[in-house]
């Protein structure tokens, strides 16, 4: 027992509401003082926040994979602070006025962008999201409520302590922000507490996720897998086609946008491997391969190599290994696509301008590429600045969910005693 | 059994997500096009969409509500063909270019709106929504499943039909449009149609609604209830104010934008009530009255007066009846409307600027009103044209969800080479 177990995290909902009154009052030049207040607080308390994710670490196997992402440093410290300062750069998504007409009866009919609200936001052991996902809310004028791992509860407690002691200083509502215990029961309530949150955001595993779509009432927008294709055409620039696909496996195979199929047009498919094999033997990577390109891939004397199963399509691998297809058409390309892909990223590489065209309209998927890796997939590359996630649903926010999204829409009506 | 039973829409959802990409090749005047002729089919065939509509409507007793809902007669026809019409001169929704960068690495990145897909909607007895529901899909390029009530299947069938008719004729997928049939397991494929159906939208009763939020797996645009407040400010027109409270509370009570609850600054609620005497009256409304405006009303011989218990407010009536609450201030009201507000229409009666001013920006809902009836809360009266209801959610729609909301995004990524 680590933190206070009251059963229930009502007073805590109820200070959020409470404070949603006060975001919205903030402006601009407000919300940016108080991000630059967090980024000093964080730069100033260096030694305390080690010593308190030391409390955490201490708790965990080093040899745990969540160790590492749990670790924090003075430079991991110092990129948070960056990183808050980077936010509050970004413009305001709020107060924009989307639409504005005068209908014949005279009423004004104004659509403007407005805060969200109360934002939810679970996650695991990562003590970045903790800043990340406060500095994001705080630049779109929403309260969030953070429910972290207990992994990280020493580390995301003083994070917390921290940006509200800033609030305190600049006379705002410290529940603004606000950590939430831990226990499995408490997480449920938020998960229900419709009458306080505006949204969720499930923030972490596939298993994390799932738990959170199946057992929300409070809307959810979820940032799913990424089953991502590359489809090489037969008028590729086969060197282009092997970099593209390289670097889409390659340069970080444990996140969403990295390459899990390729499918290569039979034409060129000889050519092609030969061109990809020095990139995946020197990173080691492990080919799940149909048939054709296993008899070419064995022929070269590929290191890695295996049969590829039903499964292996469809699949996200998030590590060094791929699936390898022939297919015979572009047709039969979109196909597979449409039968596999998870609609995140897919990509053609194609020197053929009709062959792109038909790809880039036909796949449905958030992001689609031409000659470029997948890779890029990213709210920073898409100039959005800090993400959430990249939302495979199609409703709200598709891509790259940053702050841009974090505002809902309100029609602002106003007359002079119009009826209807 | 009325309909086909073969316990499963499989092939009706493989044949809609066929049926997508026909859609997405499809251009606005080919939209045109078809409205115009299935406009054009309802007017040729108006004698027998009235027989198949008897064939529903004696199979219902005459007394029942739905009765009237479910009932076509030649006028009726006649505003169905023109709203077809009306939706087919909506500027198109897709195609819109959101956003537009070259980045540094020289990447071109567009967002663009992009149909939805597939849209599935579960509806009830008014065969008005199978005509609403196809002609918005079509010009958003959308596939529409339509799962009307069993009331109604004799007609929706023979309005399918004639659509369908209508896309054969013009070398189009009829499978664009597609009737699902009525059992109640089937709803629940429909429900967790994940590979095949982009979003759900339920509409008609509360409980239809909630029927479809806790059994779909598919994302749901929830069309809710409306718990409307009109606030009379000390400022405001008296004049203006009963007027406004009258329409919004008599010109059509069974709708989700009429009023519910009335809250009235002390100052002027006896001068208010006055003015609003003769027109609730007249119309025979039932006030639940809190005590101070319960002896005014009794000291003015109020024909129907209740007294109202805490369960009056956040109460939907839909009917002639409305509760009636004093309050001490704009603080007060604010209060009272965050609690008991579904977040749909909310007004403010107000000479005062700065009383409207935190009125609007402080209320949380969809609309906020000015010195206008709440009545207009609607697609064509904001000037959106046709409606599929209206939105009380935050997220993707908000307020009256209309054709420019049966869209997603897609990031269009266009480069030469680049690898990240």
């Amino acid at each position: 027992m680590i933190e206070d177990k009251k059963g229930t995290i009502l007073p805590q909902l109820q200070a959020a509401r409470k404070a949603k009154q006060v975001m919205l009052k903030l402006g601009l030049e407000q919300k940016k003082t108080v991000l630059a207040g967090i980024a000093e607080a964080l730069r100033s308390h260096v030694g305390e926040i080690i010593t308190e994710n030391r409390r955490d670490l201490e708790r965990m196997n080093p040899l745990d994979s969540k160790y590492d992402r749990l670790l924090l440093d003075e430079s991991r410290i110092e990129s948070l602070a960056k990183s808050v300062l980077d936010v509050s750069k970004l413009a305001d998504p709020t107060g924009q006025v989307l639409s504005s007409r005068e209908v014949a009866n005279g009423l004004r009919i104004e659509k403007k962008s407005v805060p969200l609200g109360v934002v939810g936001v679970i996650y695991e052991s990562r003590p970045n999201v903790t800043i990340d996902v406060a500095s994001l809310c705080i630049q779109s004028g929403n309260v969030c409520l953070l429910r972290g791992g207990s992994d990280a509860w020493y580390t995301n407690s003083f994070l917390v302590r921290l940006i509200q002691d800033v609030l305190i200083q600049q006379h705002l509502d410290e529940h603004i922000v606000q950590l939430l215990p831990t226990d499995r029961e408490l997480v449920t309530e938020l998960l229900e507490a419709t009458a306080f949150v505006d949204i969720i955001i499930p923030r972490g595993s596939q298993s994390l996720i799932d738990f959170v779509r199946q057992n929300a009432k409070v809307p959810v927008i979820e940032t799913g897998a990424g089953v991502c294709h590359t489809f090489v055409d037969d008028s590729a620039d086969l060197d282009m086609a092997a970099k593209i696909v390289a670097n889409a496996k390659i340069s970080r195979p444990s996140v969403c946008n990295s390459l899990d199929t390729v499918l290569v047009h039979r034409t060129v498919v000889s050519e092609f491997l030969a061109k990809l094999f020095p990139f995946f033997v020197e990173s080691k990577v492990t080919v799940f391969a149909d048939s054709e390109s296993d008899a070419i891939l064995k022929s070269l004397d590929f290191p890695h190599l295996e049969n590829a199963q039903e499964s292996d399509y469809g699949r996200e691998f998030l590590d060094l290994m791929c699936s390898v297809k022939v297919v015979a058409s572009l047709e039969e390309a979109l196909e597979h696509i449409a039968n596999y892909s998870s609609k995140h990223s897919e990509c053609i590489v194609s020197e053929n301008q009709q062959n792109i065209t038909t790809f880039m309209e036909s796949v449905d998927a958030a992001a689609v590429y031409a000659n470029a890796s997948t890779r890029f997939t990213d709210g920073a590359e898409f100039g959005l600045g800090a993400e959430i996630g990249i939302s495979t649903q199609k409703l709200h926010a598709r891509g790259p969910f940053a702050l841009e999204k974090l505002v809902t829409e309100k029609w602002f009506v106003t007359g002079q005693g119009q009826i209807r």
